[in-house]
């Protein structure tokens, strides 16, 4: 199968890696990549000959079958604004934000009639930002949740969710669909609270300790090496379920904080029983 | 060279991997394991043939040169009270406990006189335990602390350390020295704060959260699949300089927190970035 023209807004980490991999795989009988700067096309012309590249997002998207919004979440709607008008009325628009109440309610309305819409979001990742470190294999055995826009507007059908769903599967990925709303409740804590509460031990050990870290201090605050602008961007969009979260995450730390000062081993015990037993279930899961 | 008759007490992941390492290396004369059950034997047996098991800790540590105490943290200064008196003179007693106060403090004065002695804490390991675990390239680069005495008992003398040092050194790690308090304070910031932390952040997310969880989520909390008896003891052991770390750390997140709740994005991009080149100053440093 193929998916016809697809256009891959962004050439960052999850666009580059998309792009790969449905070159890889011949998913796109042509395949079409915009940036805003020129500074990346021969690197990505290198890698993916058979790409057109462009800095004019409407050429980008003119005649496209599928369209994925790969550029920062803040800079999405201004861009959709941009090429609404020129999309095909069978077009699948999709996007690939950490947040989707927000990108929803913003872009639902905008391709409304223009064309299907609906939000994704490919659990998928690095620290490390950027087409250098873009992999074809990056989706494979990913969690890709797809958003059904809850906005009213018509865009969201199931035809829609059909094509994203065929679109991430073939690329490596399994779907899952929620609400804009549920997955912005989930990712503030398996994804954004990890994101902060890592930054935040790096910032409360800082460097007079590092002589003796190991790896499990590496592991522990991997995340915190990703780019600092589009994390600080996320938390805002996301912020009231993060802000949340956090305050859950730190009655947790009260209560090993006063396990230990009372010196209750049975009680420590009992929690990190309970955080071991519960990993392994996440481990279970996500085999 | 060769560390002449080496006994380890305790064939976990740590003890086992020491083992595995020295009998790859012939570094060890002769080999002596020690466990306080034999179950494990016939495994240890088809990993190390020429090793020397035996159930019976003084028959283990008779005619050491090196003795090597793997074993629990409270379990320790017992066992060495039980052997203390069949010591060579010249014999290095060693541990790898993750406390090293507590552990000095009991230890040392049980062996004035009779051996010498000097914690050491590698600072390498696995969530999973176990000699089934062990392998003989764990110490590779690994960091190792010798925390050198400060009781005043005249064992951790400088020759000790230079046996600690050849030791840890023709496994593969690099040694760094320190006074037992030292290492408590920088293992509460590097080591048992993000096990604590990772427990923390499974226990308030939850089960719920888990079917769209990726690799950040996956490594922010690895080390919550530790052991949870051996957690919870080191937990207690070090436990002022651990609430400490807590306390420093729920500050760090209320930061966070304030910043996202004032939607200050300039605020969270810069504790952030703080956060990103701390951490690359840590990647730096352990190369």
């Amino acid at each position: 199968m193929t998916f016809g023209t697809v256009a891959i807004l962004g050439p960052g980490l999850i666009g580059g890696s998309l792009a790969l991999a449905l070159a890889e795989r011949g998913l796109a009988d042509r395949l079409v990549i915009y940036s805003r700067k020129d500074a990346t096309f021969p690197e990505i012309k290198k890698r993916i000959p058979q790409v057109h590249l462009t800095t004019d997002v409407v050429e980008a998207v003119r005649g496209a079958d599928v369209v994925v919004l790969c550029v920062p979440i803040e800079t999405m709607a201004g861009l959709v604004k941009q090429f609404a008008d020129v999309l095909k009325p069978t077009a699948l628009v999709t996007d690939v934000g950490s947040v989707k109440g927000s990108v929803d309610r913003e872009i639902a309305p905008l391709l409304a009639d223009k064309a299907l819409w609906i939000g994704s979001h490919p659990m998928a990742g690095s620290e490390k930002a950027g087409f250098d470190v873009a992999r074809a294999d990056l989706f494979k055995s990913a969690r890709v949740v797809l958003a059904r826009s809850d906005t009213g507007t018509p865009s969201s059908t199931s035809k829609a969710i059909e094509r994203a769903e065929a679109l991430w599967g073939e690329v490596g990925g399994s779907t899952l669909i929620m609400t804009p709303h549920e997955h912005d409740e989930y990712v503030a804590h398996i994804s954004h609270l990890p994101h902060l509460a890592a930054a935040a031990l790096v910032n409360s050990t800082g460097p007079q300790y590092f002589s003796i870290a190991g790896t499990g201090f590496r592991d522990t605050t991997r995340v915190a090496s990703g780019p600092p602008d589009m994390w600080a961007q996320i938390g805002l969009e996301n912020r009231e379920k993060i802000s949340e979260a956090i305050a859950g995450y730190m009655q947790q730390l009260q209560i090993l904080k006063d396990l230990l000062d009372q010196g209750n081993e049975s009680g420590l015990r009992e929690e990190l029983q309970k955080a071991h037993d519960s990993r392994a279930e996440f481990l279970q899961q996500s085999k």
